[in-house]
């Protein structure tokens, strides 16, 4: 497959585990998204709303959306589920990912950044507060409910690592690029030190793509 | 089943409208969100993230997040399909699903304009601009792959509906809430009025639920 992604996108990072741990060969082109490349022509032919990642499997329309690629992979993939069998299983541990990719990480992209620095003039430390205070929340959230729900095990959901892991230590790994304050959620801390054991998630720690900052 | 909900939830209105099409019965308590009565403890104890819908099906823990919901009632109740059957159809249809639910929807949710209206003192009338923005971006982008993309026919994903569908009548009926500009949007506007004529559409719009504003 060929992947246009970026090494900083939790997204694209998301989709790079789920790549690994299913033993897809891939081939990723790293879209330079502080120079507004996203935005050219060449990649809005390929995905219009100007977002990474896209993934290519073979010919054919892009697919786009880290979930939705989540789930055409476990579809046409099935081999290493990472979604468990069980209905009511499978429905918390997407509604686990959800709380990070759809109430958490838009909040904190580039394109809301920039729009609420150049809209209400906030200079770009201030701006931290702001991509901290959602952070926390959706920390907050995930801390509770995995120590609340009797689902959580070695992983989010169970034993088994699925969506919700590839979730959550995308966000995990933002705590450290943001310089988020972490000691309140122990339980994330666990499981996103779990994930990052697995060889599929620390190859495709943003860190060690290209473009990353040298360490 | 069981739904906790409110009148003007996007969120609430896409299981509504699940739940009619499929035919299961349930029966929806609405939550006072203006009254804050998502963040009392007896709510917390149902979603610790204080967020409708939550959803009980028979006894159990609550099933929470509207796609997982959709994804659940897909899974267990798969007479009336809401996805197609084919991976690249299905990965479409949720693609544009996730381009409301994910990138368009969490941005202009109570808490976010609450925390940036308090933030950065920004008065009601201005924060409209702020939501407005962020619905802007999100028609357009539906608009231009809907006109784009060859998968798109009477609905967004070939002639059939799907969550995609759901996703984006969901977000059209907020364009009247928000007084958001829809010119630009003719597929949209197309699609969305062709979901209004079912009756299991019709009958999940938030403004014919309890404790909507009266016409």
């Amino acid at each position: 497959m060929k992947m246009y992604g970026n090494w900083r996108s939790a997204a694209a990072f998301r989709v790079r585990i789920a790549l690994n741990l299913k033993g897809i060969a891939y081939e990723e082109t790293f879209i330079d998204l502080d120079a507004g490349d996203q935005l050219k022509p060449e990649f809005l032919a390929i995905n219009p709303q100007g977002a990474v990642p896209a993934l290519f499997d073979g010919e054919g329309p892009p697919l786009t959306q880290s979930l939705a690629i989540l789930d055409y992979l476990e579809e046409t993939h099935p081999g290493t589920p990472l979604l468990p069998a069980d209905p009511r299983e499978r429905a918390r541990a997407r509604s686990l990912a959800q709380v990070v990719a759809c109430d958490t990480h838009p909040l904190y992209v580039p394109r809301v950044r920039t729009y609420v620095m150049e809209t209400y003039g906030v200079p770009r430390e201030t701006m931290l507060g702001f991509v901290r205070h959602w952070f926390g929340r959706g920390l907050a959230t995930l801390e509770t409910r995995l120590t609340q729900e009797p689902g959580t095990g070695r992983f989010a959901q169970g034993d088994f690592i699925s969506h919700a892991d590839l979730c959550l230590v995308s966000l995990w790994i933002g705590t450290g690029i943001f310089g988020v304050e972490t000691q309140a959620y122990p339980t994330v801390r666990r499981i996103a030190e779990e994930c990052l054991t697995l060889d599929a998630i620390a190859k495709a720690h943003p860190l060690r793509q290209p473009g990353a900052p040298k360490p």
